[in-house]
């Protein structure tokens, strides 16, 4: 037995620590294609001061820490650097608190989203952030990612519901930032810092998070067009009529054919767009909101308008959109998800735009995504085992970004930078900005054993 | 004409530069009682090139700069440290970009908040933020210092409609931080950073600002209760039945004579309590939440309950809170407003702590605040040239910040720190928390020029 996992397994016991290369196998990749790379070892610790007691390990041994939960990560952001502890949080997945009063839920980072919606939704209450992978993945892990979902337009992002949270520190101290306070100015944001971090700036053990009323009526709409333009136009003109739906989505050509392939869930498949529109809240306010949509959409000549306040049937037309990256991932062996995002005014440009890339290329890209927030994923459905191909891949998501950069956009709308899109970072920044996350990192992390290699 | 005075008026112009005590004294302190100081110079610059100049003039010749708007801060934020240089943003005034498609609006720090509010209504579109101030203090102060308001329950603080902004950093160069994206998770988040950073780590020179849709209907509602109690017990019981009202304000006894005399509202001067209570949104929802509201309000034995629609009668019982600071500030010399804040549920205790503690103290201590953020405005009306009486009053903040901290609640919940707080963040954050701060104002301000001995 080495003398790292000798260590290991003092801190959190035998049966805590895997070295053996079949055991560590499954930690060496996550949700991203391509990537994968060997750990010395995966832990599982227990609690915040065994989590402290790693990082101390890691600093005398100046040994790299990749802290992950679940691995559904889409940008390697929790992919191991060779010979590093990987720290997985999974068994620390207890719901701490549920606090009616004040509107908040207190859980530890390996809880998985679903848990924490439904521990929520069990009280009436509401946690907005719906991650594609949110069946799966750990708020941990939503929290160092930042991550999105299809109620971004109206309820916005992970940040937006983090009140607190307990981070373990580069030297292995555990702090604790924020509170139950609605309003709180006392020092710098630093929370905010954190979140979003991708593990490369302290290891967030607790998080406690804010919830809402749950709305009271939904809608659900399923639109389809014969022209990606009307789709685009359709949008526009609901932004432009100030109604924010809660969910904005939409599948391009490509996707619904492969959506309704797989789903069966009956999309026309000569059908060139189809846009999911979700109203909620007040029930009068929701009806008036969908029949606004629903004239609208039928002013931009769509094809087709299903409209439904009904809870199974509208399951069955958000799995349209909820199933895109599965049925995507059938057609070819490797599947990359992109995540450019562009402000709303410049998305219809930016479809076009891949869609010739893909006519000029010759490769598979399908689009779906978030259209209300300006965040496509547009997906390269490819072959990693063909070096020609993936080296067409790699040079037209190149033109994605630079593109999607060129109208004010970002290289990522909620996936992250992680180790795929680190090289475009400081193309997006610019030099003094990039300057000063190097700063940064630096300041919390001087000897780089936090996730090093990742964002930068 | 001394040296510094030379050279600022070679990078701003001789007639954008003051020196003289008289010229200077206005630039002396801010909103908050009791603290001034004279600076050495203060100059208007007209743009960020030469902010950035300043700044390194000041680095080399290491003199503090301090950044201010309108001066309305409420924590010595803005207050000089002897023989700096007071950078006052007022000429930097212009509206550059209103975008409707986009839903932002993009200003220069200098432009007051209430212009913002008015030209994002010009376009039928609404921007949340309301600081008692608003129609004096500028947007680039809101910033730096996070203003709340009366709108915060439902619609969130300043930092909520930061989508962007142009910072020039302790060494003088000009980063550009966040876009038009409503995704956009690229690098740290260091946005969060400067806002609420109080002119400590950077000069925030113009900033890309959220809009939303405006509501379409608002009621307003002023209740009045013979006890303290009943009107808590009505806050909790809205929020126990799942209604965030857009506003949710609360007087005491002695703010409720004091603005009945200065404002003649009609309050009734025997009410122990009044509530201020907005919603707004959908008709139907309004409709539907106001009549919910005073409902709860009846059955938890309200004196009074007025009920309007009509916004003209709607500004007139607004204004029986909103001129709550003023018509205090008329009773005794000096006025200090504390911003002590407890989560919600909480605030019964804390309501009842300070009313004792009044009794206890003989002080005149009256309250007012945003109820439904559990952010409180303990005032105290005293003299400060009485020496006994004024550390009196300092032992008292000292107990209600005690007992804040106590119930899990802040410092501040909406004014920050400055100087006026200092000596209570540590207490507030812990060790390790704090020392974190102090790391990041080394790392982005290693020469300590920027506003220094605010926060820490």
């Amino acid at each position: 037995m080495s003398e790292l996992e000798k260590r290991l397994k003092e801190i959190v016991g035998t049966e805590n620590v895997l070295t053996k290369i079949a055991d560590v196998y499954p930690y060496g990749f996550d949700g991203t294609a391509t990537l994968k790379q060997r750990p010395a070892a995966v832990v599982f610790p227990a609690n915040s001061e065994e989590v402290s007691a790693l990082v101390k390990l890691a600093q005398g041994l100046k040994t790299p820490i990749v802290t992950r939960g679940s691995g559904t990560g889409l940008s390697g952001g929790s992919v191991p650097v060779v010979g590093c502890i990987v720290l997985c949080l999974l068994r620390m997945d207890s719901i701490l608190e549920l606090d009616t009063a004040n509107l908040t839920l207190f859980a530890e980072s390996g809880v998985v989203t679903q848990k924490i919606f439904e521990t929520a939704e069990s009280a009436g209450l509401f946690y907005p952030p719906d991650p594609g992978s949110m069946k799966v993945s750990t708020i941990g892990g939503n929290v160092a990612e930042n991550s999105g979902g299809l109620r971004g337009l109206k309820y916005g992002v992970t940040r937006d519901y983090v009140m607190g949270m307990e981070v373990v520190l580069a030297d292995g101290s555990i702090c604790w930032l924020g509170n139950k306070c609605v309003k709180d100015v006392a020092g710098y944001n630093l929370k905010d810092l954190f979140i979003g971090s991708e593990g490369t700036l302290g290891i967030i053990t607790k998080t406690l998070l804010k919830l809402l009323p749950k709305p009271g009526a939904r809608e659900t709409l399923l639109v389809t067009y014969d022209r990606m333009e009307k789709a685009a136009d359709t949008v526009s003109a609901i932004i432009a009529n100030q109604i924010i739906p809660c969910t904005l989505e939409f599948l391009d050509r490509k996707t619904i054919q492969c959506v309704e392939d797989f789903a069966k869930v009956g999309l026309p498949l000569d059908a060139d767009a189809v846009l999911l529109i979700e109203s909620d809240g007040h029930s009068a306010a929701v009806a008036d909101e969908a029949a606004r949509i629903e004239e609208i959409a039928k002013q931009n000549e769509a094809l087709k308008v299903v409209r439904t306040s009904d809870p199974v049937e509208a399951a069955k037309l958000a799995t349209a959109r909820r199933s895109a990256f599965s049925a995507l991932a059938r057609i070819r062996p490797t599947t990359i998800l992109e995540d450019a995002t562009v402000p709303r005014s410049e998305l219809g440009k930016m479809i076009r735009f891949i869609q010739d890339l893909a006519a000029r290329t010759g490769l598979e890209i399908a689009t779906f995504g978030h259209f209300g927030d300006g965040n496509l994923h547009p997906t390269f459905l490819t072959d990693e085992r063909d070096e020609e191909e993936m080296h067409r891949v790699e040079e037209a998501m190149k033109e994605i970004f630079d593109y999607a950069l060129s109208l004010g956009g970002t290289i990522t709308g909620e996936h992250g930078v992680g180790l795929a899109k680190k090289g475009f970072l400081e193309q997006q920044l610019g030099g003094d900005s990039y300057a000063l996350l190097g700063m940064i990192k630096k300041s919390l992390d001087p000897m780089g054993i936090l996730n090093p290699g990742k964002i930068f």
